[in-house]
């Protein structure tokens, strides 16, 4: 019974993704959904992200925590920004996306970042009508995390490894990161950056270039 | 309805964690259950704890990770290990530590640790007959993450501040982490400590050793 209850949440769930994903391409905006472990960098990341492409894109942000409105804060400077608080939910879902979408202005967005909550287990399985999955993985968490937390680096459509400044100080192994990684996904694009010092941003910015070029050329069903 | 099977879930849990807690104490013997996100560096507290404590303790480990045994594999030299695989979980529950237990042999046995998943959300509601939830998080994580996810801090025996030894390395608020902390929680215990320096971690072996003391003189119901 249990399993039926939440195979049915995952059905609607889906739905009302599939929902949003065509609203969204119909108007031209793509969509990455940003899911790591808490503290990988994933506000740092956009902070910078969002001061790059300012001039050049419209941009606006949904931002998930358990609690308080503090990276929305954070990035309200840059672009729009809506703040969900799931109250205890270890991961955004559309519902929650969908209430969340009337309190933009989507006029003139070309991007719409959704950050999820800090998590490596429960986002992983929602579609929240993104077009993309990006998933953060700092140096300090150890590159063991990628084994142990198998599904979102099999499905990832990019991987970050965060915080590279921060390499000589920590014990992590790149060679076992590419190793465990490459044995769970073959293809995925990984960029090594830093918001700290620029590092390897410049590649995460054509990422997102080529990517939302793909993405809002797709039909919009 | 979704509410109801949920709630049931977590009485039955609750039961099986109270039958195992009983258990444990008439055996004298201490669990406490270690939860962060992933890679706050619980592993390496407990190699460095299992270590400390060798010939004064007698020591067992359940360790849960959704796949691998790495943690138990590194786990092993210093003390019985064995690993719980959740398969997509994204924390222990009462079920899974009493279906690991019949794998230890606990005779001697004055500590068992129960290192969950790492994750600072799903973790927290499951009582595992745990006798205490030592709550890690590390300084490259960030000192917002206690507001953010405040439910863990809120319920924790002791907080462990991880990765000390990096604070000159990261944006790190210390002032900001107490500040927010006791605004959740007004009296639990913090230590600053690093597996990699040793820094702090006589405070958290004397920790240990007190609230051991504490808990097996309790009676066993």
């Amino acid at each position: 019974m249990r399993v039926d209850v939440v195979h049915n949440v995952l059905k609607l769930n889906d739905a009302l993704a599939q929902q949003i994903r065509s609203g969204l391409r119909a108007q031209g905006i793509f969509v990455p959904n940003l899911i790591s472990s808490p503290g990988s960098g994933k506000t740092t990341l956009l902070e910078r992200t969002l001061a790059h492409f300012q001039g050049e894109w419209g941009q606006a942000v949904i931002v998930g925590d358990l609690a308080t409105s503090r990276d929305a804060e954070r990035l309200a400077p840059f672009a729009q920004s809506v703040q969900i608080n799931t109250d205890g939910g270890c991961h955004l879902d559309a519902a929650m996306v969908a209430n969340a979408l009337p309190h933009l202005d989507l006029t003139g967005v070309d991007v719409l970042y959704i950050e999820n909550v800090g998590n490596l287990v429960c986002p992983v399985g929602y579609d929240l009508g993104h077009d993309a999955k990006v998933a953060l993985i700092s140096v300090t968490e150890g590159e063991d995390k990628v084994a142990k937390y198998p599904r979102l680096w099999r499905e990832a459509d990019v991987v970050l490894l965060t915080k590279a400044d921060l390499l000589p100080y920590v014990p992590f192994s790149r060679d076992g990161f590419y190793e465990d990684l490459r044995a769970l996904n073959e293809t995925v694009p990984v960029l090594e950056v830093s918001s700290s010092t620029g590092q390897g941003m410049d590649a995460w910015f054509d990422w997102l270039r080529v990517r939302r070029a793909q993405e809002t050329t797709k039909p919009a069903s």
